[in-house]
């Protein structure tokens, strides 16, 4: 029979935390509830969405969060109504009380709120890791390089590979990331400081995205472990577990190229709000593109949507080199890998209209490259 | 042919202004544009959605608008589209020009954009207003009567009346504004400083909300014109029209009565809060309800939702005064009723369990009452 007390607003924090995890419409509906484990001096929350997991660690050596412990347990309480509940309370601290089987008693200041909650048992069991010899990544780093690679992947099941994130280490520290909808592709390298077993694996992009939200930039570090199916990145209070894809990730290294006919270098803001305009208007059109003509005089973008109107305009070019070329192109593509761009110009390598060309930020030209794939017009 | 040039920023806060009144999905398809039409000094925006329309006017004199007009005419192009465009247009300024009937160039820096308008003959004609003798109304003052009483509407067809707020003038400077759902009523007595002619009409709800939107607190005054079946709201640059609800309002006096058997005095923001708690778990029982128990030694709060949970929660009560009593509502209505208030501390007259109670704001008791009617239980 669980009994603690606790600082509201630090318990409400971890609470919004941990239902990053959770969905709303889950086909498994005890999975809307909060696991809450209460033991000697820490509080577990756990959330899931049977995809990725949240585990969110109170511990009562924290003093921001005035955990005391009277009698530990373990409960299933729904939770959004519960952190709704939570939100509510009138004072600065709760107390937490189960009173009878699966029914906790919240009180705070002269409120009084009786809630019924499940048997912890009905709870599916999260699949154990083994957390020896961890990879130990920067956090920032590391949310770089999701920015910068799983926009790339694809957002439709029918190839359920493309919509992870294929991570790999060789040599023990060379990391790298590739992601592609098989239109698009967005490849990272990045050398580790400590070396580490090597892996290949992929993770779904949802998963990453959430990493993202999940771990604050004052996160500094991150272990991360690997099981076969799942993985589990690690901070002091938060373990975020993903479930990995099965499968094999296409080999994409044949499809990098330093083959170059036409070069360009723009600068990455004022190209994007072109190519964001174009798209305005090629948006009109279904599969509308925006075509690029190049000539040693000037490089101009072209939209027609005979039903909305057209965009004829001048790009400003920094540097170019090469032959004439005219190559047609679906501006989203363009738009989503300048964003992913932190450098800011932009050095872009056509062979031909049909063959896809390549991105290279002016700044980092070895470790990061994208690819565009044309698309074939008369 | 139209032709002028303008401040994109400027225009594109014009456009912004006149959308406000065209809804995504009309019935009447040429809705989602809008009209523009030039003349000589200055341009008309106009948008509708059939029930309100706005006419925003961009003068030459206004510096900001660095409006010049080269020729006049009239064209309509789509809202949405047409905003977008002009966001994503490069430069400070952009001209736009008519080219060949119902297309427009607009040009900004390097970039030109051709956009496919209708004819202007196609827009439905808005009523014409006379509009000689004005009321004029403070701005504030008009938009505080609209969020003491909006709320209290309808929200219903079943009975079209009840979605509008009861407006009238009587010995010529006595405003008064009542709303009701038949479950609540909010009235607002106001003393106009200049006397106009009196007035009784039906203003739907959803244009009052719309008012305090389309005009800023930078507009001091407007002025006010009616017709049969609509109204208009004049700033300097702004025209705002809204139909009327035709059909007799109930007579609401005789619900008003300054009987009091119990009297609680609360602050606002403790009882608000409060209720918000008791809401979270009544609103998991359909029709659930918050039950007050008022006896001389204290006031108890107590929901009951067997599904979920209870609430009991002692209240603080700043005054109270004259027999006990039990009396069950939604807590909704009295949440929102509360959040109508702006005075700190509010007083509460019951009558019976069965009979509507009051609310008065303690600063101001004479011109703003509001009435919710409990719910039987057994």
């Amino acid at each position: 029979m669980i009994h603690f007390s606790i600082n509201k607003a630090f318990f409400l924090q971890a609470l919004n935390a941990t239902k990053r995890a959770i969905s709303s419409k889950n086909a498994i509906p005890i999975l809307s509830s909060f696991k809450i484990e209460v033991n000697k001096d820490a509080i577990t929350l756990t959330g899931s969405n049977g995809q990725i997991s949240i585990e969110t660690i109170i511990s009562s050596n924290n003093e921001d969060a005035g955990l005391l412990v009277s009698q530990t347990g373990a409960i299933l309480l729904e939770a959004n109504f519960f952190t709704n509940i939570v939100s509510s309370l009138p004072d600065i601290i709760f107390e937490f009380k189960e009173i009878e089987q699966q029914q906790v008693l919240l009180v705070s200041g002269k409120s009084e709120i009786t809630l019924k909650g499940k048997d912890v048992s009905h709870y599916p069991r999260l699949q154990e890791m083994e957390t020896s010899q961890p990879l130990v990544l920067k956090t920032e780093l590391f949310k770089t390089l999701i920015s910068e690679t799983a926009f790339a992947a694809s957002h439709q099941e029918s190839r359920p590979i493309l919509t992870g994130v294929h991570f790999t280490l060789t040599n023990n520290n060379e990391l790298k990331a590739v992601a592609t909808d098989s239109h698009r592709l967005s490849q990272r390298k990045m050398t580790l400081d400590k070396t580490s077993a090597n892996f290949d694996v992929v993770i779904p992009s949802k998963s990453l995205r959430e990493f993202s939200s999940v771990f604050s930039d004052a996160v500094e570090t991150i272990e991360v472990f690997f099981s076969d199916s799942q993985m589990l990145f690690r901070s002091d209070t938060i373990n975020f577990y993903t479930r990995l894809l099965e499968g094999n990730y296409p080999d994409t290294d044949r499809l990098l190229t330093n083959q170059s006919e036409t070069t360009l270098v723009f600068s990455t803001g004022a190209l994007r709000q072109a190519m964001e305009r174009a798209f305005l208007v090629s948006n009109a059109t279904q599969n509308g593109t925006v075509k690029l003509e190049i000539t040693s005089q000037k490089v101009t973008a072209h939209v027609n949507s005979p039903e909305v109107g057209k965009v004829n305009e001048e790009l400003d070019v920094l540097e170019s080199s090469g032959s004439d070329l005219t190559i047609s192109f679906n501006p989203t593509y363009l738009i989503e890998s300048l964003k992913a761009l932190k450098s800011e110009t932009v050095e872009i390598h056509f062979i031909s209209p049909v063959r896809p060309f390549t991105l290279l930020p002016a700044d980092d030209k070895e470790n990061f490259i994208q690819l565009i794939t044309p698309v074939r017009t008369n």
